[in-house]
């Protein structure tokens, strides 16, 4: 059985569900690339030592290691442990995808993720977000999706989810002065630097910071170091504009 | 100091976290009114015998109890327990709203939440979710709204997340073929029937059940008993259209 756990963003994120099948596993691949982990993702090994365990690279669970991972859960129990919640990113549908072609059982054991984090840790209503975003490094082409889909968010009311570049094996994690640096350039229409914006550092662990501002001003604040998000708000209700000025009131 | 706690949906979501602020918790108030949990509430009482455990009524968390609770919150740990994620439905916003106006301090623990297994237990992109939407029962008026939420997103390529009402203190769930009646009655445009969808039952209990098919077939299916939800799909990418052919074949 191929089982996906979502492992959160801590040891503490980790549910008692999570605890046991990581304890029932006989290989244990750790997905140590697509996002940052608060506590060292080696504690993990001390909830089963006798298990085969794979601080797992990208060539370790992509491409041509799908068909391998895939045929040894056919007679064991492997694990898939993701920080956050193992499918809000896309990185591993393709081995739950030859999971399914080739027959071979699999179960997701849900986690706490950014998503759910951002969308309810600040005070904004979870259903006025329209579709979220994953905002780049323009290295080889300008994002322009990107603010496409801010626009198309604000015209219809609604708040949108910026997640930043995090690129683990190439050590590159995009900052919120990066980003709003970005976003102020990709900015063809103008006025984005003015639109209340909140920036969510290191959320849900020990150190996270939250700030709320103009989209221009949260560059001029400091931060801990990266993972970091944004939140593009569009027009505040009473109850989240209240909540809105406690966060610009930390920063 | 007043915790927010996310339960998940079963004692198995619970979080390392969240365990130890219940223990913590000179006082537990139980959110029995917004969702539906699949192990009994009473449970969470052996984890701190010697708190104040209330199982709470609306009556007992909002409107005039509200001053109550956030001026209990200034002097003792006094816990907010929900079901889900805290925050990703809004029935406490008012309290934290309180608690920031009366310089109360709080903190929100994360739990597993509905919006977070929608989007990544069934195989669709979570980039791919406009707008989310909960389908109320046509009672006083036709939640018009809702079917709008819905030709917006598929008119933008983006799926839709249809929660269904749950009126728990009224003993009202919404089911899956119920709201495809009421949906399709709605669909004053035509052709949402052949919308490829996919119901979703106690999305996270042991006995839940994924169905996907056109929305018009959902309504054949038998479920367990709510909690109930619906994706109204927009077009599938084929990664997409694989894995929801897999939970087609399961109905």
């Amino acid at each position: 059985m191929l089982v996906f756990i979502g492992l959160g963003y801590s040891l503490r994120h980790l549910t008692r569900e999570a605890i046991d099948w990581l304890g029932k596993a006989d290989v244990i691949y750790i997905d140590t690339y697509t996002s940052l982990y608060e506590d060292s993702l080696e504690n993990l090994r001390n909830l089963n030592p006798r298990a085969v365990f794979v601080m797992a690279k990208r060539r370790e669970l992509e491409g041509e290691a799908i068909g391998r991972v895939v045929e040894e859960a056919r007679h064991k129990t492997v694990a898939i442990a993701v920080p956050g919640d193992p499918f809000i990113a896309t990185t591993h549908d393709a081995l739950l995808s030859e999971a399914i072609k080739q027959g071979v059982e699999f179960r997701v054991i849900h986690g706490v993720s950014i998503l759910n984090m951002a969308y309810s840790r600040v005070g904004l209503q979870s259903y006025r977000f329209g579709k979220m975003v994953t905002l780049v490094y323009p290295t080889h082409f300008k994002p322009l999706s990107t603010i496409e889909t801010i626009y198309d968010n604000l015209s219809r009311g609604l708040h949108t989810l910026v997640l930043l570049d995090l690129r683990i094996e190439e050590s590159l994690a995009m900052s919120i002065p990066e980003a709003v640096q970005i976003l102020v350039e990709l900015d063809y229409k103008g006025g984005l630097g003015e639109q209340l914006s909140i920036g969510l550092a290191r959320l849900g662990w020990r150190d996270e910071k939250i700030c709320a501002g103009r989209l221009i001003d949260l560059a001029g604040y400091s931060y801990p170091p990266p993972p970091h998000s944004l939140i593009v708000t569009s027009r505040l209700d009473p109850v989240e504009k209240e909540i809105f000025e406690y966060w610009r009131r930390q920063c």
